[in-house]
């Protein structure tokens, strides 16, 4: 856990951004680590990731959006600080299939992804056996076509008194309204199992069997209402042959599904990710 | 050039049916090279790729059919000889870019490709020069939405006076008709500069750009009257960033297109594709 | 599970071999499954795999040895019978790092490899909680310079009491003796964390950070005499920059290890690895 | 061709560094295109590279070190400027095998490589049709144990005449002295058709084929006076097969050396390269 601060930044671009930045974190005697900046060269934008340690620091944090606004405004910045040690607190939706859980929670415990895990929410009991392992409370909210808002309530609340940041659709089967959409944007990270935008929709894994591709695909990106259009966050592929059954794809799929969400979840919770015009920018 | 002889079968699953070919070669004193089956189980389907040492086969080749007929027929099969010193006659067709055809060019000149070009047929004449530079023919046939009919005319007189076995679109921008397409079933390839089906149609890395998707792809497939529809031979993917430009993306995609067009090319020319259910299957 | 037999060759090339083993899987009413051969040319050597259903073949499966050995003889073979339905006796061996033995664990459950495993060996305690969730009997086998001769009887027995066909390494931190390799031959497949055969021996992956590679590797292969020098069996590559720390490298080539280790066992107990001069012909 | 300045810097870690950069560019009203900065944490240093537009900038260029040297002074930087519409001056050295040669020239005419290239050195007549066919001079230099200094002096006549910044070895298959590399300390990248550091020195694929390795790779580094041992700046591997000749080896290395040594070079002459404790930082 690092004790540093992370700015995320994004704005017109102008002569002077950087040594602004620069400028205000040496003024207060901060030593960058990282300074990454994107320039969208045909649209004149500007976007950075800085991130310095706090150790000898001599602004108060919690001080810093007073100090830090005059620059903010004098560039029209759209901006946000996070903490290095701050854990995300993630909640992770699952249904059957359980591979994607079992992954997340393994690299959780190991300490690759540096977040909290409160709670699971499935509208099954299979996987509740790898929620006790690790103990985190298993919450089972199953979802008819009859109770969905109902069920949604349910979820809200629970992710409510849990203070998550970030939802994980680890292979969840149920399509989110658009008003629980609502009040989590941009905090809610899907896996669909093909290389979108290929294969949208239902049974991505029929639709590239029949189809005869060459290799197939899993893509991490944010939920938005309109249905596996959200921003990519991470794609990946493996190469399949003629004597792949479909149950072969459904196996090589896991494998890749796994190494992209856990991919995408991670950069989440670093503050590694910035949006633009429906793309992400990965700060790596 | 290998003196062998490759039989493509495909016909209903039964008992016996390795054991009829095996027989068959064995029976003349062939020696089996590869032998390489595949069968479609949950369609009771068999495929299979024979390539034997013609070298002391007893049968004079000419006479093959004569002979298999009788097997073929108990197991009703589609079924095809072709001989392994035979060189396909391949026309390449392109149109401004030209990095497919120099690539296709600088193959066949090194033994990878195996097949004469007798002619490389263009609506330009920028190419012309690395026609010139490998001492191959260069047919400048403009197209406008006026002439095409007499145009593709022209162009199929020059593929049948070159009795041409295969076209290869090599990056080759215009649209063939379905009438022409006709003339030639399967035995054209063209390169799509796009993860297949992701991205029909026009400038696809315009689309991949905009939906900003982290690889990109290039798929060759055989041509059918449905664009970019036809059964996918080959396919590949490159990463991207949003440090790519569109122009980065023209780049990454020319070096896959290279390396996936010509494998495509080479597998078809030495006879390892067979065509089901609008799939390939590749006998590598 | 498959009700079907696999029939594993090697012999000097001959004419007439894939005729004579398809003759004699019809002949007591067959039907081949796959049929798979691979010759060494430039040896003159035949190497093949064929499946063939069990459901209709008219010779009982324990009289397969004295009818097929007249051939067998003939050809000069040296073969393997296997049934499809029987499942491999592993022991995995681990020490403190966990994520291979979980992910052979957890495919083990989920059906991708049809083995049993009906014990796990460690020189520590770390594991076991893994162990018991899958109620796999935990062997803890402490290893020191002077106990080691003691320390591999005790192993060595329980492999014999539990019927093991297959030792899988999942990043077990012990030299295995000469003595114990011996009795096992072929047996054993270690998970080696370079691409082989660069960075033998000890750290790896520091060995790899040091020298600035821009890819890291992982290898499983079957454990000979001498150390990291036997059969290739599978490798992967993951792609590292500047950026990584020896720790990032740790992480990325975690995943790499679970996928290569994983896969080789399947080959393995799936019958599909077949040994030669060295070197492995895998057939997929 | 951008008008940019690009400057690289390498030093000692310290608060400020990053500020004082973009403050001498911001004084002078540069705009800042890319800022990137590397930290190598555990011997605290620091490396960067910034590229600047220079339209607008009101510094004259040439007045660019007297201006700097007193920040680099206080803060203890190595550093160098280049200018973005620089045209590296880079020579090209090759053997018999031409296919780098090819397309680095193809990539340098259209326009992917944006560098001269006034010369090709070879030491046989072989690859001498493609030098004409770009209008580039080609110089047979043989070399033979006994002329190898005489040798060496011509080449390096050559190199000095045409003011070379950067030599390819583009399968060129002398090694070069001790002597002749000091002439041009980092300013030599060799494509080795290897993954290195497995398989040095001479016929890597028969070494690869005989290991029987399940990838095989190749390394575009810088020469130093070890053989094989220079900074690695790319790598690439590609899936190889027991179908696999060692013909086919040969041809499937084609296709990435192309693609390694391409990367390198580009990289090289845009300046993305820094060089510490013999390993690269790459500034993609």
């Amino acid at each position: 856990m690092k004790n540093s601060a992370i700015l995320l930044v994004q704005c017109p671009d102008r002569r002077g951004l950087d040594a602004a930045i620069a400028n205000f974190v040496y003024q207060h005697e901060g030593n960058i680590l990282h300074f990454e900046e994107h320039q969208v060269g045909e649209k004149g934008f500007y976007l950075a990731r800085v991130e310095w340690d706090l150790n000898g620091f001599q602004l108060d944090i919690n001080d810093f959006p007073r100090q830090f606004t005059p620059i903010a405004e004098e560039f029209d910045m759209q901006w946000r600080l996070a903490l290095g040690s701050y854990r995300s607190r993630v909640a992770i939706f699952v249904s059957k299939y359980d591979h994607c859980l079992v992954d997340l929670l393994y690299r959780q415990r190991n300490g690759e992804l540096a977040c909290e895990i409160p709670l699971i929410i499935s509208n099954h009991a299979d996987a509740k056996r790898h929620a006790d392992f690790h103990g985190i409370p298993y919450h089972i909210v199953p979802v008819t076509k009859e109770n969905k808002p109902q069920a949604e309530q349910q979820q809200l609340e629970l992710l409510r008194k849990n203070e998550i940041d970030l939802i994980v659709l680890a292979r969840y089967m149920q399509v989110l309204s658009t008003d629980f959409i609502r009040h989590y944007p941009q905090q809610i990270i899907n896996i669909h199992h093909s290389f979108l935008p290929a294969f949208v929709g239902a049974k991505p894994h029929h639709q590239a069997y029949e189809r005869g591709v060459k290799l197939i695909g899993a893509t991490a990106h944010y939920v938005t209402a309109v249905l596996d259009d959200g921003p990519i966050i991470e794609q990946g592929v493996a190469r399949i042959s003629h004597r792949d059954t479909l149950e072969d794809l459904v196996e090589k799929g896991r494998d890749m599904e796994r190494v992209v969400l856990s991919r995408a979840v991670r950069w989440h919770i670093e503050n590694r990710i910035l949006l633009y015009a429906n793309k992400t920018v990965i700060f790596e």
